[in-house]
């Protein structure tokens, strides 16, 4: 049987577990399975990366053109990152008919439409498993497990980085600062943490979701996102007290009957028996609700050498599948195109619960003057908290609500703001429905 | 393009999920996949079923054999359930080189290895991811998403009846019996409960899962199953005060090295920050490690007309994709034979820590008989919990061991039993390790 040809480009983290993965299953693979892959070439810059990993006899080069170039290169690993060069990369590898594999959000999420409809024309597969949840199988699940429902709504903890820091926070009582720093530490978020801590990489992984599973375009500039970094010590001290916890969730909800779709990322506060309350530390979770089989979850490590590269393996052992058995690729890959682009549902329409924590001077009415501003906005409230202050100036009151709009809200919080009893500004998160 | 024929033989819950799924999602099929689709012919012995389903232009027959017989049938999904009619049906389709779809969890654990050869023979595929965990994509995920990992574990949750009642008790402070004719009063039991909470029907399941990941036959009479009807008010309540709850989780796990594979199905406390802690009432889950992707969880209905209907669905879509690309199948059904049935490690081989209640007389010396047995069977015991009795001749003495052999332990339960302070059979649960 002839040999599977492999091309890596980018011998980085993921790229390393990737050839350390194709080392020690690539006998399974041929003896058990009867895919007989031959990883035949690497591109890397950083030399030294070659003489670290058990290459075998990989042609190994720093020029990736090499790759592209082969004739005999059947599959395209791209793992270079970022949405320039790796693009130029995919487009190229497509153009000469090879399959690709990538773990690359980010070019997913913005140009997914360019990259698939190529793919439709040349009569290859591109898969992406890697791209969202690292080891755990959410596109497959998406696209193959639930094909029999529509689903509903997406609930997700999608970015490790963030979720170790909320999970310190909660359980040792830092502030954010030292949270950031102690995950910079154990290797958990970058020197630069900007587009994990700012919920850019959970939009990323949501838009590619949402798009997958409402087989439309979502423009990233369409999303809501917030990241973590104003949770305060005051706001997690409030979620326990009020059995929740705070996440930073990523949302993806369509209405029966609504034509838009309502994709965001930002914290929020679940129910301490919620299922998404024990994701704790780095792990991810996906909770998926199909119309026929309800809330489905998928949890496990959503970044990492390994288990990122387990993803990746499955996804070549997937196309391998298909090589072997004489077919091009058994999945179209119009799964969205730039021409249907989904509406989204602008944040100020959304109906939520809400945690509203002002900061305002410990004087009498202040509590009448708040409570009463917000019912002009038929914003009713379910409860208040007094917290003891940590500062000396002024205290803060904490209050729930009911089901509002996010547009009232906000417009409230607008009007309670030019208050002269309001000291700093009044943190919102939102609170999340139905438990599981 | 040509429309795939399926023929449905049984049409009772999972089979009427189907066909409502089917009549939900053709057009979708059909339009957007590229998937044409014919739900041709349904069997049922109950010729009420047809009324009641959107059934179309389906051939309505109460018997099976027009089903096998019609040589446009490419597809025969079986959901007779029972391990004798059903496995001749699925012989006589795939002797027809028809491609089968179950969820006959029980007919797969006993009879896998012939259906699967006499399938691989025909060319044709088996498909069967409703056989375990309902809606979840279990069979999926273990044969494709994780390829790249060797399973070093499973964790499950795997039967939402003893699940269902096991968190009636500890919730509600039910007895066994008045959450079991809660279950049956909700639906969740059946009136014959034996194979649910006896374990057996978590057995069928593990032994399938243990089959796929170790590519051998498993028999069933190999494993240790043991099921919750033993479980009383005491140890619940002893599990809440050690912060633990009791589950009935079904184990797979191999240590590096060992030839022999430890599947068992049994109660086990696990502590209650446990990701399998938060799984409640009927719902499943699997927590799966893998070598690359670590601890990675499924979590899900397990039963049910649309859970397992939507399982049953993805089966169909999986199939008829081979059949568009023209291909017989892609994965080869050689998962395991007979020829190669894996050595399961005996109970008494395993090692633990222990949960054990003793009822004794309320006498001196009591607890210094029982330590001093343990010991002298190197058992050492790391606390010791007393309960309010709620009997009048005895008090419950619980005691939590050290890692320990499970002969050891058994050997000295037994002489602890013949002492004359001992009144009541002393319960015995496993503690699960590690926590996710």
């Amino acid at each position: 049987m002839k040999e599977i040809q492999i091309g890596l480009i980018g011998a980085g983290t993921v790229g390393g577990g990737v050839v350390k993965l194709l080392d020690q299953k690539g006998s399974y693979f041929r003896d058990n399975l009867g895919i007989p892959l031959r990883l035949a070439r690497i591109a890397d810059k950083a030399a030294n990366r070659f003489t670290e990993l058990p290459v075998g006899n990989a042609v190994c080069t720093d020029n990736a053109s090499d790759i592209i170039n082969d004739p005999d290169i059947d599959i395209v690993i791209e793992l270079v990152g970022g949405t320039t060069f790796a693009k130029d990369l995919i487009i190229a590898a497509l153009s000469k008919g090879k399959h690709v594999i990538t773990a690359n959000k980010a070019l997913i999420a913005e140009y997914g439409p360019t990259i698939f409809e190529l793919a439709e024309k040349s009569g290859v597969s591109v898969l992406f498993e890697a791209s969202v949840g690292g080891g755990m199988p959410v596109i497959k699940t998406i696209r193959e497990s639930l094909v029999g429902n529509d689903i509903t709504s997406v609930k997700t903890i999608i970015n490790g980085t963030c979720n170790y820091i909320l999970t310190q926070m909660s359980d040792k009582g830092l502030l954010f600062d030292t949270a950031l720093k102690k995950a910079q530490k154990s290797g958990y978020a970058e020197a630069d943490p900007t587009l994990d801590i700012g919920g850019g990489d959970s939009g990323h992984k949501v838009a590619i979701m949402a798009s997958l599973i409402y087989g439309g375009y979502v423009p990233l500039t369409k999303i809501y996102i917030e990241g973590i970094s104003n949770i305060s010590k005051e706001d997690i001290e409030s979620a326990r007290q009020l059995q929740c916890t705070i996440r930073l969730l990523g949302i993806i909800r369509k209405a029966p009957g609504e034509d838009c779709v309502d994709v965001r990322v930002h914290p929020t506060m679940i129910h301490k028996n919620h299922i998404l309350a024990s994701v704790r530390d780095v792990f991810n979770a996906v909770l998926l609700e199909g119309s026929a089989v309800g809330p489905t979850l998928l949890y496990g490590r959503g970044a990492g050498e390994l288990p990122t590269a387990s993803s990746v393996v499955s996804d070549i052992i997937d196309i391998a599948r298909n090589i072997t058995a004489g077919v091009p690729r058994r999945i179209p890959m119009n799964y969205y195109r730039l021409s249907n682009e989904l509406k989204i549902k602008p944040i100020a329409d959304i109906v939520s619960r809400y945690y509203l924590c002002f900061w305002v001077s410990d004087k009498p009415k202040v509590l009448a003057s708040i409570a009463t501003i917000l019912g002009n906005y038929s914003i009713s409230i379910s409860s208040v908290l007094q917290q003891e202050s940590t500062e000396e100036s002024c205290v803060p009151v904490i209050m729930l609500t009911h089901k509002a709009v996010e547009k009232n809200v906000q417009e409230a919080l607008a009007e309670i703001e030019t208050m002269d009893f309001v000291k700093k500004k009044t943190h919102l998160i939102r609170i999340a429905g139905r438990t599981y």
